[in-house]
């Protein structure tokens, strides 16, 4: 031993490589992930054979030429000892090239082996480590050394077979194989494939590979020998539970191709089992399984294998899992004490999240089922069809849940894809495009649905039952079960277990900025207690006009010719409008709820089309022209730019003095049966300070009425929603009339821009591809435009008024960039979707944690 | 004399009057410009009565009830002199009451100058004084004191009247009836009425007024006795010529009345003269005439009154004057070296030249007489019926002409008014309320057309032969002949004379800021050199394409399947495109020519209804679904925040490709044949460097290819037209690829209120009513919000380039309220409509004299 030590001792003069001991200097940042893991392995008594670590600079230089002495790192090992050689890259997910087993094959080796183990041992280890040194070090065709059995002849043909190729015999020299191997490693690790695929996955452009060359445990051999792998949690769910497969008489990971001869590890019904074969040795495994969580504080996947009897523990990694398993994972080794709660926030990445809400198909409900393909990502959505990526962003710019549906999908409907519920495709299996995406992306797909012919030049889709579905036409598709159903179906809010509401717990603990939902119905509003919102932060009420009875009524307003008309029309929705702040206000249970006051222009509450134009004359009695004339006067040529907001509050006051009557009686009924209410209630589109002082006296003249009239009293706060580049840069006049400031950043990223969400589909594809904008600014917070007027805004705002509560409320709310920006911006909270607030809390909390965008003179809510 | 001086003096100690003479302590700020102005006259030695001047302070006490000792005023003139009162306040536009003459007249004084000058004559004095007191002292009804002759009789009713309606006998103590006018005319200026009137023509809440008492020149009597007016200068036109009248026994103003017995002034073919009646006087009368001119500084009204063959001149005051007179008469007076060409330029008002550019209708042409109405507002126009101020407005935003058409108009108007054209009214006369404002406004306008019939409701306008106009349909209006025309009628451009090119050069000589103006064609161009304009600060593209032939190759061009077809399809155009170009930058001679790339959305040059698409499917020869297909596809939601400008540029390279080429092309063809060109390219919409960036690789590339075909060598400037709220947030790294930045504040106002100007005109009026807006952010620039974006560009532009040329070229460039901002801002110059270049030019060349808002850090271009 210690020649061989000071064999090492000589190389690693030369820093070229390690022989990994307790005490050696291995490092990730040097070695490896898998380099320093098996240090630590070594360290706690792990049974793992002798092993070499070459430093990311060595492997560089082997890849420029520079091979190591590879006879001094073969003198680490006994004399005529097979090796192993595995990549070590920094982080395990940046990829590298395949193990190769068995070096030190070569025909000597072959007879003395076939000597003490039997010639078919022997035969299979030569054969292996030929085929893999034919095909990875010498690139040649893998067909051609696809033996079929380990006999004597099927080797030969092999040696024959390279030597055709090659012109020249099978290496014999275990120093050069080593050498060829390491250089061949080491150039893939280079080759522009390998590095735009670990590039993707965020490895630096300067990555290394360090590489560990290890003592071969055969895994084949007399008594007991094999090899397998054990985890200890199910990776898909992350519960604590076995899994794993172990072979006799076999090398790596062999066991896991399941074929004949594989054993369960525990015992099993269906078959034998290590357990039973050799329960020493699985106690072994057991205990060390239970060594490696507690002190690599992690769930690893052991490979281990069996020679002659004895285990030995080759490697370890981290089990891969999805996300729901990682979240289960990090939690129960937090709840078991193995690692600190702050830390299993940490290791659930934020947008993860979003794949643990899918909703799932009410099973009680009916079906009514038009196709059927492959379930490539779970979950199901209800949406219209659109059938393309353009008409699926119009879509979501209108609010509009769509189904994207393709014949296949490419990377230019990425952003429709992001645009829709769920994704179906006539062609396609589990790994095409428009799979891999919808699972990135969380959003429920079906693939291959062969039984459907799609005409997407007609807009259209045909069913084998001949039925058809045209744009716009609703469907659910079930990722599920990899079926599409006709209609709007009855839905089961996703599964929310103890694990995850002791997780989001967790992250409220350390969160120190708000996250509160964007709700309009008492469902939403559900949901976002469900998520543990801190409230409402954007109640938009004009949904609430858009029913069938209420619709009749704004449109009998709108046809008012004078303000007590208004009234009288407006007086019939207003015990309506009450209720529906009454079940939020119960729902929320005394939590803030801000409403914001009518917003969209009267003309999206009148028909547009000859038909509804006649029948709502006939409806209020008008004659024809009429209401066309009223829909004529009442249309824009830039709706998003013209009478709403505020400005219809100032002009048609009726509306917001029926709203704000609604809201206090609200708060009066709300109040009197549970927790107190103080509503907020934020005026849409303010340009101006004038704006909010004009509505604000006429609220305020209600909530005298209204106090007067019931004898009860009540609080209310006032706020502006600041969406108009104006509202920023005056938000300190605009904050002596408002409590509070909430930046809705969808509008207020369309006028910056000076760009309609709804129609910067045509080309933003274009202009992100081009890099025009790094991102589309509607998806990722534009931090040095919008986010100037944000910081403007907020900066300006608290001057005023040094307690004025500030937040953002446009769908950026839920985007962990955005919630790094407010923090560190001093914001007192964000507000998204309902679903999107774990994914806030878990970002706001990670953030809290690092300590990044540290924030300045914020305070909590 | 001694005595009475002395009575004076004693008065003066509690400051209540002072005795006009050349070293008395008189000025504008204590006693008000008549005062002043008589002690002017009296220092040049004019016959001017004597006078006493009673301060501000004086007259607020009276007001208060603190009347001063009016005997001692009396005993400053002759014993039993009549006297008469004189409003002074600081400036004669503020108004005042109105003169009271013949104070003192009782029954002792009238049988005195019965004795002296005859009853006729002392029954007319008494009469006179006894009506004024009674309407404007004693509040009486004027109707009782309508005497019709100067008889004893009447005398006698007059007194009875007064007696029956006061209960107490017509107050025949001098001291008391000076004390009761004082007091009646000090309250009366204090009056809410008075208050209102003067504050809206700029008075402070605390306008003072001062009173002047003078000796009354009686005008009655024996020898040559009379009174008159006269003025140097025609009111009108302001050319030099002597007009007013005289009258024989007649008191104050009286000649003015133009009844019997009313002299001319000067020799007059029609009548008598006051030349041919006294020689001697009328001399003396010219004499004071040049003296005042010549000494006062201005062109003076001389009140003048002949008592017994002697000349008194009573008072002077500047005379009211057109602004084409003021403009005359200012240079006139600098030509003649009395007043210095600064002094000139800041005598008339800049808003005011816009009177005096009114295009009038060419007299040789073919007119289609629809209506006659009265001549209300000179000059002509053309553009298309509306029936409500708010269509006018609509009809203004979308940048048509149009002319308003009401019964009569209100307040409520005004707006639309400014909108308009032109204004044609059914009712109403000289003094209407569409007269004096369309007047104010610098507007054609016809009223009283009773010869036509006018359907509001029915938006349709019926001529006396029957024809019918509607809304949208083209008519001409002549407000110089008071006519209405169909149709569009050749007109003449304003007549440029040379004193008003003379006053331009003036203001050109003591401009610091570039005036520039927006022209989009050769006529506009043309007209902008005659206004003597820098250059052209903004040539919109756009307009070139809608030609008839042009529209077509446009079509072909947006149905072009590919880059190659579009660029067939502008080869087309490029030949006009350079030619627009060649004739523009021929008519400026090499002045700066900014030329901004197309910018509007497609879709506006596709037609909308079915004819129009089956005729344009018939034209490309495609079928009709591929049309409307297009047109589907190209429509937008919010065309203002669509894919227009840069966006268009950057999506479908080749037309600015084509744009840059023509410009090139023309450059070196222009160059050749005349001044030398450098041309400049501005980008519109730019919300990001990168667009920037990306065209300015692409003309760059295409300056170097026509360098290279033509061999000629030609410089250009490329810079980016800020009009998004963040091209002004990130104007410092776009300035680092812009030659020079022009803030379109039209787009930038649209954007930074998140406001469509289109769209705005619904609820402008009633915002502006109810102060939410102090004004209509589009006439009048919003300092604090979108003037905060263009210091913020301006600051961070000329930070990240030192050399970077800032400009304005929204419609705002034209109001001096802007242009001062701009220079403050040290911005190198504004561009405005053509017509506007002239007032610009005025404001700016009075900011300059002024020295108002210095600018820092300009330069000039």
């Amino acid at each position: 031993m210690q020649t061989k030590d000071a064999a090492v001792q000589k190389a690693t003069e030369f820093q070229t490589l390690t022989l990994i001991t307790p005490t050696a200097d291995i490092s990730v940042a040097c070695h490896g992930g898998r380099a320093k893991c098996l240090q630590r392995m070594i360290r706690l008594g792990m049974p793992v054979p002798r092993t070499v670590a070459l430093s990311f600079d060595a492997v560089h230089d082997i890849a420029a030429g520079q091979v190591p002495d590879t006879a001094a790192i073969l003198s680490a090992f006994d004399a005529g000892q097979l090796v192993s050689v595995r990549p070590s890259s920094e982080d395990p997910d940046w990829g590298g090239p395949g193990a190769i087993l068995n070096i030190g094959m070569n025909d000597d080796r072959h007879r003395a082996l076939s000597d003490t183990l039997g010639a078919e041992v022997a035969n299979a280890l030569y054969l292996r480590f030929i085929k893999t040194f034919a095909v990875h070090v010498a690139r040649l065709d893998p067909d051609m050394f696809d033996g079929r059995d380990n006999s004597e002849a099927t080797l030969r043909d092999a040696l024959a077979a390279y030597e055709d190729e090659t012109d020249e015999p099978f290496p014999q020299d275990p120093a050069r194989q080593l050498a060829e191997v390491l250089r061949s490693m080491a150039r893939a690790w280079e080759g522009t494939t390998a590095r735009l695929l670990r590039q993707a996955k965020g490895a630096p452009a300067d990555a290394g590979l360090g590489l560990v060359v290890q003592e071969m445990a055969l895994g084949l051999g007399p008594d007991e020998s094999g090899s397998g792998v054990i985890q200890f949690v199910d990776p898909v769910t992350g519960l604590r539970q076995i899994t794993g497969r172990y072979q006799s008489q076999a090398q790596g990971r062999a066991a896991l191709n399941n074929g004949a001869g594989v054993l369960f590890l525990t015992c099993d019904s269906r078959g034998a089992s290590l357990q039973e074969r050799c329960p020493d040795l699985f106690a072994q495994l057991l205990h060390w399984g239970e060594i490696s969580r507690q002190r690599l504080r992690e769930e690893m996947e052991i490979e281990f294998t069996i020679e002659a009897g004895v285990l030995k523990i080759l490697d370890a990694v981290r089990v891969r899992r999805s996300s729901r398993a990682a979240l289960r994972i990090a939690v129960a080794l937090a709840e078991d004490w193995i690692i600190p709660r702050e830390e299993a926030l940490q290791r659930v990445e934020a947008r993860a999240l979003t794949e643990l809400l899918h909703s799932q198909i009410d099973p009680t409900g009916p079906r009514d089922l038009i196709a059927r393909g492959i379930a490539a990502s779970p979950g199901a959505a209800t949406g219209r069809i659109v059938f393309s990526a353009a008409a699926a962003q119009a879509s979501a710019a209108r609010g509009e849940a769509c189904i994207l549906v393709r014949r296949e999908t490419a990377p230019e409907d990425i952003r429709g894809m992001h645009a829709a519920v769920a994704v179906l495709t006539e062609r396609g299996g589990m790994s095409s495009h428009a799979a891999v995406i919808a699972r990135g992306l969380g959003l429920p797909c079906v693939v291959g649905v062969s039984d459907m012919t799609l005409r997407t030049r007609d807009k259209m889709l045909k069913c084998a039952d001949g039925r058809v579905f045209r744009e716009g036409d609703v469907i659910t598709v079930d990722g599920t079960t990899g079926t599409a159903l006709a209609g709007a179906v009855k839905m089961l809010p996703p599964a929310l277990d103890d694990t995850f509401r002791t997780f989001l717990k967790w992250a409220e603990d350390v969160c120190d900025i708000g996250i509160r939902a964007n709700a309009d119905t008492p469902a939403d509003a559900q949901t976002a207690r469900d998520f543990g919102a801190d409230g409402i932060g954007l109640c938009r009420t004009e949904h609430m006009f858009f029913d069938e009875g209420r619709l009749t009524v704004m449109r009998e307003m709108i046809f008012a010719n004078s303000a007590e008309d208004r009234r009288a029309a407006l007086d019939q929705l207003l015990p309506m409008q009450r209720m529906d702040f009454i079940s939020l206000f119960e729902i929320m249970s005394g939590q803030p709820v801000c409403i914001r006051l009518f917003d969209p222009p009267l003309h999206e509450f009148l028909p547009h089309d000859r038909e509804g134009m006649r029948e709502l004359a006939e409806a209020l009695d008008l004659p024809l022209s009429d209401v066309t004339r009223r829909v004529e006067a009442l249309s824009e040529f830039n709706p998003m730019l013209g009478m709403r907001g505020v400005r219809l509050g100032i002009t048609v006051p009726e509306i917001y003095e029926m709203q704000a009557r609604a809201i206090f009686e609200a708060t009066i009924e709300a109040s009197r049966r549970g927790d107190p209410v103080v509503p907020e209630i934020m005026m849409p589109l303010v340009s101006a300070k004038r704006e909010v002082e004009l509505v604000k006296t006429r609220i305020d003249a209600v909530a005298a009425a209204v106090r007067i009239e019931r004898g009860v009293d009540f609080n209310y706060r006032l706020g502006v929603m600041v969406e108009t580049p104006r509202a920023a840069l005056r938000a300190g006049e605009i904050a002596q009339h408002a409590a509070f400031l909430s930046f809705g950043t969808n509008d207020l990223t369309q006028m910056t821009y000076g760009l309609s969400r709804d129609d910067a589909g045509k080309f933003m594809g274009s202009y992100v591809q081009q890099g025009v904008f790094p991102e589309d600014p509607f998806h990722t917070l534009d931090v040095d435009g919008v986010g100037e007027l944000l910081l403007m805004g907020a900066e300006r705002g608290r001057k005023a008024r040094a307690d004025v509560v500030l937040s953002i409320c446009g769908e950026h709310g839920g985007n962990p960039e955005s919630i790094a920006f407010c923090r560190a911006a001093g914001f007192d909270y964000v507000s998204c979707s309902p679903f999107r607030v774990p994914v806030a809390r878990l970002a706001a909390a990670q953030l809290s944690l690092e300590g990044q965008g540290a924030s300045v003179g914020r305070r909590k809510e």
